[in-house]
């Protein structure tokens, strides 16, 4: 086989196999075929696709490319649950702990984050002492314990993933479906769960602009799913406003704690109970989204969830005393943006909050950049609440002046204030199973 | 600018501006500007094309990365001739020196070839002694001393071309018109001459396979000529069948040497005549084809043209006695292939031909290939002549008896006679200005 040949061939439009798409994955590990051929082919996909056998046999060549979790010992089903991304999603947080809670065992490898706050093991660290690296074995001893642990992917999980995604990166081809779904979907078969619920969110803070994207790149991830025999189901989730209030790593757990003692805001609650009702599904604890609800309502209001997040947070070694006084470290400088209008919330666009956050210092630009886990914003209004002319409207959280400055500026842009009530539309657009 | 940036312009279809090109040409050649970002950005050129301001920028970014002949030294109008490349195409070495005898100078680099013959020096080469590598004084000094001077390409022209095609040629991206244009054009224009006159082939034995797909590369490049103000035709020639009688190196200047003398085959005459003929116009010696056609009518009866040839290789050094006595080597194996049925030749296909010739060892699979310059194919009859069974109809050349046996297999399916005279169709089919 010639490598530059299968590019032809894609570049043709035809169809890979499944034995030359592993013998390109092979060699990319290996290093026998070279960055330079491999981000031609990423370019000749970019424009003509990938069918669902070939996204298969690309999740597939990738997941065998590295270690693969085996949760068999747990000796029953498990659940994993993944989001695209999006402003203000801290739903790991509490659905994790919402759905261990119902006996149903969660094992979640989550990665550090690039973009306008950090990912969940950012936003697991500004919880004091909590260890978030942990041996394949210690990781199953906990899940088998407590019902939960949340760890940092292993270093030796989907290698050629992480090579792929860099060269992507610098290529200009990340914005390919196919290649975004396998790239998704091989650390979800590689981390083991039999089943999977997927959040898609669409939107002006989204990766994905449209619904329509949004339920196309689902379509393609539950398809994988399948062809791996994990039940498989995507949420498609709006992402035009941030989730909750609170945006920023310490904020987030903060608003996390809230919400698992019952006093989560709606949108977040309602997308909170939507993901950990599918996780119950699939993890045939219920056979109902409103069979569900009932359940996990039940072990919201009792405590229990909140009990099995202390006790994941203990078992890991995080300072429980700390949460339950809410002692989390924020940012000194903390300021108000005023709203310069009297009138309804029409928009908070979460890119604006997304860009505001990454100025603050709670994202990474590069994979050097440290995180100010304190740093970040939190909304004091939403879409659909009213607001004076002069009251504060969303609460900044930095340690560096200048940045402030910096996000006052831009945040105008991304805030319109009207003088009558909007039309609001539900946080969930559809399921895709 | 970055990098990624500009290669997701492309990919959206957006035209680069001239900055935008010459930053990726200079970072390139300078290694600022890896491999697989060119390698993506080429895949993206392949699907979404290049307009001619872009490509007239792409072709000036490539010749200023490296040296450009000066050849105003000449005090004159200066004429160089490149042909897209086929089989049996030795029209360069009756051209150059036909030209330069009607007092037009010609200062032509060449090019070692990888494919199914050398290039033009490699022919060359098949003459004793002759010395191909010269410095840019000397180069200008033997043109004004003899009107005629064909060399080896310098090193340091192009060198951007040289790394781009390397690429293109390993990522399945050489077939894209504004990367061919740009590359055959940037060598044209960086070697100094004030008029170019092109031969682009289409046909069984090219590399545009339709006449259109000729068409629309002869334009992008006679446009890019303009561009930088070099008179520029293109003539778009038939190659579906060997231009004249003889494939190989050696065996093409023997047969180069027969139409400098008058003894010519028709097709291969033609086309020489119609290119010296556009050489001539672009040089400002005539007005018209057929002008020309008288001048170099008589220059070739009166003996002019072949003179001019051997102070040529007189002056580089040439063995001129040997080249009188026709003594050229070839390889020692030489076998007949005749005919197995009576009838009218209607095709002995380039393609099948060009196979052959390498087969035989006349051509170079890689760089690091060693040519055989006495191997080759000589056609005995050609579309439209009559042929009795057992007769002969291709004569063999090399000196290895298994690749024989591999290149009479191969040849059979090049080959169709039937009981009835074809139409034949001109080997000039349009010009293009």
């Amino acid at each position: 086989m010639r490598m530059v040949e299968l590019i032809e061939k894609k570049r043709n439009g035809f169809s890979l196999s499944g034995d030359e798409i592993r013998f390109i994955i092979n060699g990319y590990v290996k290093g026998t075929i070279p960055d330079y051929q491999v981000a031609a082919l990423a370019m000749a996909i970019y424009y003509k696709g990938m069918d669902s056998t070939e996204t298969a046999e690309l999740t597939s060549a990738i997941v065998e490319s590295g270690e693969q979790i085996d949760l068999s010992p747990l000796g029953k089903l498990t659940v994993d649950k993944h989001s695209s991304g999006g402003v203000g999603d801290k739903t790991t947080l509490i659905v994790a702990p919402l759905v261990a809670s119902c006996d149903l065992p969660v094992a979640k490898m989550s990665v550090r984050g690039l973009g306008h706050t950090g990912g969940t093991i950012d936003k697991l660290s500004s919880i004091p002492e909590i260890k978030l690296e942990m041996d394949q074995e210690a990781f199953i001893s906990q899940v088998k314990r407590v019902g939960l642990a949340i760890i940092s992917q292993t270093a030796d999980l989907v290698p050629a993933d992480k090579k792929l995604y860099a060269l992507r990166d610098v290529t200009a081809t990340v914005d390919s479906l196919p290649l975004i779904a396998s790239s998704i979907m091989s650390k979800k078969i590689a981390s083991g769960a039999n089943g999977i619920v997927l959040d898609v969110k669409y939107g002006s803070g989204a990766f994905m602009s449209s619904q329509k994207e949004a339920e196309q790149l689902a379509k393609i991830m539950v398809a994988i799913g399948r062809s791996f025999d994990r039940q498989t189901i995507a949420v498609i989730s709006n992402m035009d406003q941030p989730l909750g209030h609170a945006v920023g790593n310490s904020l987030e757990v903060l608003e996390a704690i809230d919400c698992l003692q019952g006093n989560g805001p709606a949108d977040l609650m309602e997308l909170c109970y939507e993901l950990a009702s599918w996780m119950l599904i699939v993890g045939q604890k219920v056979n109902s989204v409103s069979e569900a609800r009932q359940i996990l309502d039940k072990s919201l209001q009792s405590g229990r969830a909140w009990e099995k997040f202390l006790e994941f947070v203990s078992a890991q070694g995080g300072d429980v005393q700390k949460l339950l006084n809410k002692d989390l470290i924020l940012s000194p400088l903390k300021v108000d943006y005023n709203s310069a209008q009297e009138g309804y919330v029409h928009k908070i666009d979460a890119r604006t909050i997304a860009k505001c956050a990454m100025l603050l210092g709670a994202g990474r630009e590069t994979k050097e950049s440290e995180i100010d886990l304190g740093a970040g914003l939190y909304l004091l209004r939403k879409s659909g609440d009213f607001v004076k002319k002069g009251e504060p409207l969303i609460c900044l959280y930095t340690s560096q002046s200048e940045k402030l400055d910096l996000a006052l500026q831009l945040l105008p842009e991304g805030i319109i204030i009207k003088d009558h009530p909007p039309a609001l539309s539900p946080v969930v657009s559809s399921v895709v199973r």
